[in-house]
């Protein structure tokens, strides 16, 4: 069989899939921290255009891809379906592995699926101007390319660890035309909140997250983006799932394990939910979360309602968290350090149907140079960790002497990420034991919330 | 029509095309200096393997690539025909723009294309360890990738001017295994004489071909590589003008002007001699080598006798030279800073086949960003001299209200290039006007050498 297998720009899925449309259990709803009660449409509405705040809680199985989203995808999709025979051979396990190439598009990884129909959306509404936040870049760089794209200016909230590890990726938005800025700056009251107690600190998603709101709220024209965790971009990112499923069938395979990394959940949810859906109608397969042990959100935060930003918030979301105050210590995997996660991969993790697994730093990084020397392409540190699991799978196939065939999230290239393979090649990576008690605290930070309905 | 035209894996080429066969004057042969003789093939084959020395020299037209070489440029082969419908719309011109996408390689660029049968001839004739030379880190990094696949250990001499510029090529050296450092070294002897002369030399590509030569010949076992230059190079490359070819005639087009940027001639022979050859046959095509104003080997150097190396070496190649002692200014298309040219593209230039054009620094990386900010990736250095190219093109079709169909090649991405894309934004670059003298005083280097026959 050849390695790659291709799809047409005509083959390309003209709808996304929502998998809200299946669920065994609804996804709960975003609440108001004060009064407890769902956040009303019109609401969302003052931040979102209606389009988005329509797909946020659509029952629809299938949601219409705009053209000039269809004709914008083309610019990178579809994307090949790759195996690795070279990392098969390398493995020596009875597996056989294919993964959905997500590198090849002009920011390098999968966010500019949902950074392009966000743009357009928001374009159609009349928005001029977009502030949003990225941990590692991957998100702040899609967005520029995004923005760009239909001629929106972009300003982007750069996690400051992540900002001095990778210069090239404010480099990539500023060659887009975007503006960035390494968070937390001293602009915004959220900031200086935060540097009144650690003037350090490395910063966080959360924090970028509050400083992004804080603009929103105080420019006119002015709107926010989101590159993962919201119902609307889990959507958008289907794109790949129903790729990848096509492209399967076209040489006669289906996956016994489908795998993706999990920061917040969009690349997970893209790449499988299709396939969650095939589980959910008795379908056999494994779906794996793999997440850093250093932001354990699935496998050690807790099912409950929690801001998105470092801030109190005006808004909850129903999630696995480890409390809005957790700072994720520096690790290289920037994409990865968020304290919560998707409420639709929390809810589907609740329902048994997709099983998170952490992996350490250094394991990654392993993974990751085992699979350029073998493969040839260099994965980003967030891939790493699906590339972990993929060897955690493959070995125990191995012990059980079962067959497998494996089909993970290769989610982006990491060659503005070669500063932290400089780091593990040379021994300076470490691993980071994270204390149960260091949870515990962060988790303090939502005491007052009101809990979800047990269901 | 599509963005994008692919082919299949089995639609490769199975063989190079070797335009030696097809030239109106045959390529003069490389000589040594003392003699004035043409090089004896077994004085070569001490050099590079014997299946190389005979495709130098080789009169065939059809050349096979080998089982296992095929296989290796599955790994990111074929590339795709791309069509440039927003940078289309962008010069407002009666134009196509069709490129080949070489920048889906593991290592970013069309290196890979001789890298992998270099690496699998030496591997075939026992070679453990190869040294090499690169410029802006493209060649190296190839030579890393491809050297790391067939299990041979690999060094690469930098360009110090890069090697600091461009950091993250090293690492991806490293994280393929191979250990890459910045020329002039202070290990050599060739080197030795270089920074007595001028101790902060920025280096050149022709001082690292000394310094990687002399490594050779001092070590058992070690061989070099060569990432342009000689006939087989060229050959190699071919694989990317027969695919272009095939992908042409898929959707009934065939160019009006083909486009390669050219410091050495490797991209450009690659496309174009499969093109050249119809033209030799009676085609009417433009074939445009766009090379830096600030190392116009082929607009202000002359054909002569010249040595690949800063040192008076053991061979002397018939090619266009701005003389071996020419150290160009430390602009940012490390790639392009090559005092010669390959034998077979300047013989070409002289029977008036191909037609050499010249491009100022701040007009290519204008270029560059025209192109990112419309068709969304960021190119390389290189790379953006082919767009300045296409650009004048468009202009020129534009003035006679001609349609033109134009081919060129996208050599590669410019992920590891983004801090030159961040001086050129932030104004720190500058063009450089070459002094007529300087040309003279460093073509007075080759004034001792034989000269090449009148024809």
């Amino acid at each position: 069989m050849a390695k790659k297998v291709f799809l047409s720009e005509e083959e390309m899925p003209k709808k996304w899939y929502n998998i809200q449309a299946d669920m065994p259990t609804p996804v709960l709803p975003l609440i108001n921290p004060g009064t407890g009660q769902p956040i009303p449409l019109d609401q969302f509405a003052r931040i979102f255009p209606m389009s988005l705040v329509e797909q946020e809680v659509s029952k629809e199985r299938w949601i219409d891809i705009p053209d000039e989203v269809l004709s914008a995808y083309t610019i990178w999709r579809p994307t090949p379906l790759c195996r690795a025979y070279n990392f098969e051979k390398l493995l020596n396990a009875p597996v056989k592995i294919y993964y959905k190439n997500e590198g090849g598009s002009p920011a390098g990884s999968h966010k500019t699926n949902t950074a392009v129909p966000q743009a357009f959306y928001h374009k159609m509404s009349g928005v001029k101007r977009i502030v949003s936040e990225t941990g590692a870049g991957q998100w702040g760089s899609a967005m520029a390319f995004a923005g760009n794209l239909f001629g929106i200016q972009v300003k982007v909230y750069m996690v400051r660890v992540s900002y001095e590890q990778k210069p090239y990726r404010r480099l990539m938005m500023m060659t887009w035309g975007a503006d960035c800025v390494a968070s937390p700056t001293n602009t915004t009251e959220a900031c200086r909140r935060v540097l009144a107690v650690d003037p350090n600190s490395p910063g966080s998603i959360a924090i970028a997250v509050s400083e992004a709101l804080e603009e929103m709220a105080s420019r006119d024209g002015t709107k926010r983006t989101v590159g993962s965790v919201l119902n609307y971009v889990m959507l958008h990112q289907t794109v790949m799932g129903l790729e990848a499923q096509k492209q399967m069938d076209k040489i006669g395979e289906y996956p016994d394990v489908v795998i993706g990394c999990a920061g917040a959940g969009s690349n997970l949810a893209g790449l499988s939910f299709p396939f969650v859906r095939d589980k959910i109608a008795g379908k056999k397969i494994l779906i794996i979360a793999a997440e850093p042990s250093s932001c354990p959100t699935l496998t050690r935060g807790r099912f409950a309602y929690d801001s998105s930003s470092s801030e109190k918030g005006i808004t909850l979301l129903p999630m696995h968290t480890l409390g809005h105050d957790f700072i994720p210590s520096p690790i290289h995997a920037g994409g990865l350090r968020f304290h919560g996660m998707a409420p639709l991969v929390s809810q589907l993790v609740l329902d048994g149907l997709i099983e998170p697994r952490s992996y350490h730093n250094l394991e990654t990084f392993q993974a990751g140079v085992m699979w350029a020397r073998s493969e040839g392409f260099i994965p980003a540190p967030e891939t790493n960790h699906a590339i972990a699991a993929v060897i955690e799978v493959a070995r125990q196939a191995k012990e059980e002497g079962k067959e497998k065939t494996i089909l993970f999230n290769w989610t982006g290239h990491g060659l503005l990420d070669l500063a932290a393979y400089d780091d593990y090649l040379s021994g300076r990576l470490t691993d980071y034991a994270l204390p149960q008690e260091e949870i515990e605290r962060s988790l303090a930070s939502i005491d007052g919330y009101p809990k979800p309905p047990r269901r």
